[in-house]
């Protein structure tokens, strides 16, 4: 019955009949996140809900092998690598619409959860206003992966009472507030930073201790994983020689310093760690 | 091979020669997030670990029902209302190295991410001590399943640039600093609040304006899942007349306010929705 449905409403694409379908089908989008990296990092819902997907729309941050999950849908790939001109956001908004509104299960793949820094916060207000019903599954974000990839808590609560999470690139091109984000005394999980390592390090020293122990994870969660670990003042110049670059997350408290690279770490040496 | 291995380890149990355990069988744990509520929030990586295990430690937060999918496990259910005595963090910690040193894979349950306020550090710093390889599988944390309760973004980027993950228990039995949390800005995800959930939102008043918007999520991720939308002000009150308890999340800021329950609000309806 319901492959019947789907198939009707696929049917829809090609001859619309916008009124026949609304009465008999009802579409939906779900908000899925991605996890970090390694599919087997998704959740069982995501995987559940990947398998019944009409029309995925993939994101860049979303590990690409992600469509074998989805055996029976559409893919369309989007982002801002995926060829779209210069306003992605609105396009993306636009598909996931269009093909709900004919009744099918829209599939929005997002890298990590969906709820962090993804706009899903726009994309629910538009979805919303179009009256389409939105489902949202949630994954792993990226910076537990990195705490995983260096064995240690987020909060280790001999160091810390929280963690922030938070994104060094700001919708009117402004910095975050470093001096009032340092002053919480929460580990800081800093997103989209790499492009700007220098200046929020140079930030941060103005209100941490220069030993303050720092990390860089890039690909948190895949096997591509790279993870430097160190103190703040070396941080931007360490992570420059490496190499490392986008997508990383920037970890930077006490509890960094638990790191097993960190304890091991001497003066002479630093450790630029592979994941197995 | 492998089940002969861990048969000839399940033995020692009884007849301990440990010498020649440890050159044949080397055991390990995995410290893994159970997610906030429903089964199929595990990750696949989770599931995986699960079926392999040789011996289960069950936290309190995690859902009783995840024992169903260690089949071949021994089942120990640990933590205060498990019948430990005052020291269960100690025995825990004990009861994982023993076996992990007669070669068998202990799976150690905790809810949510493992990672965020799961003492998972003090674990760690342990088993590295005793020489037993850690592995950590992330999972979805409640401030997160709280936020796709309640159907928005904890990031919305025209609300603010991060989000604070923060437990109100803390080691020494202070508050946090909630005028420098409220300070920088990001939305607060409050863990471990819900006793003092009267002095905690004073506290923030004097930093926020009482029109904030403010929710709780009472086991978030969950078939129980119970949610209140209002604003600060009115947060302590309402969440008393609602008898929510623990576990909740508290989520405090202008991100919450996009909250399709917050924008249907009027002064003289307020909304405390069960889950579907």
């Amino acid at each position: 019955m319901r492959l019947l449905r789907r198939a009707a409403a696929l049917r829809t694409l090609a001859t619309p009949n916008q009124e026949a379908t609304m009465s008999t089908v009802q579409g939906k989008v779900t908000l899925l996140s991605a996890g970090p990296g390694d599919l087997d990092l998704l959740t069982l819902r995501a995987a559940k809900a990947l398998a019944a997907a009409d029309v995925l729309l993939v994101d860049d941050l979303a590990n690409a092998d992600i469509v074998t999950l989805a055996k029976h849908a559409r893919v369309i790939r989007v982002g801002k690598r995926g060829g779209c001109k210069s306003t992605p956001q609105a396009f993306i908004q636009r598909l996931m619409q269009r093909y709900a509104k004919k009744g099918l299960h829209v599939v929005r793949v997002k890298g990590g959860d969906a709820l962090l820094f993804g706009r899903a916060g726009e994309e629910i207000a538009a979805l919303r206003e179009a009256h389409i019903p939105v489902d949202i599954v949630n994954g792993v974000s990226s910076g537990f992966a990195a705490a995983a990839g260096l064995g240690i808590s987020l909060t280790h609560r001999d160091h810390c009472q929280g963690v922030t999470f938070v994104t060094a690139h700001m919708q009117d091109h402004s910095q975050p507030d470093w001096a009032a984000l340092a002053a919480t005394g929460t580990t800081l999980a800093i997103y989209m930073g790499m492009s700007r390592i220098a200046s929020l390090t140079a930030a941060l020293l103005d209100a941490l201790p220069a030993n303050t122990p720092a990390a860089v994870v890039q690909n948190a969660g895949s096997h591509e994983e790279r993870r430097l670990v160190t103190t703040l003042d070396r941080l931007a110049d360490e992570a420059l020689a490496a190499g490392l670059g986008s997508p990383a997350v920037i970890l930077i408290g006490g509890a960094i310093g638990e790191a097993a690279e960190f304890a091991a770490r001497t003066d002479d040496t630093r450790s630029l760690a592979h994941a197995a």
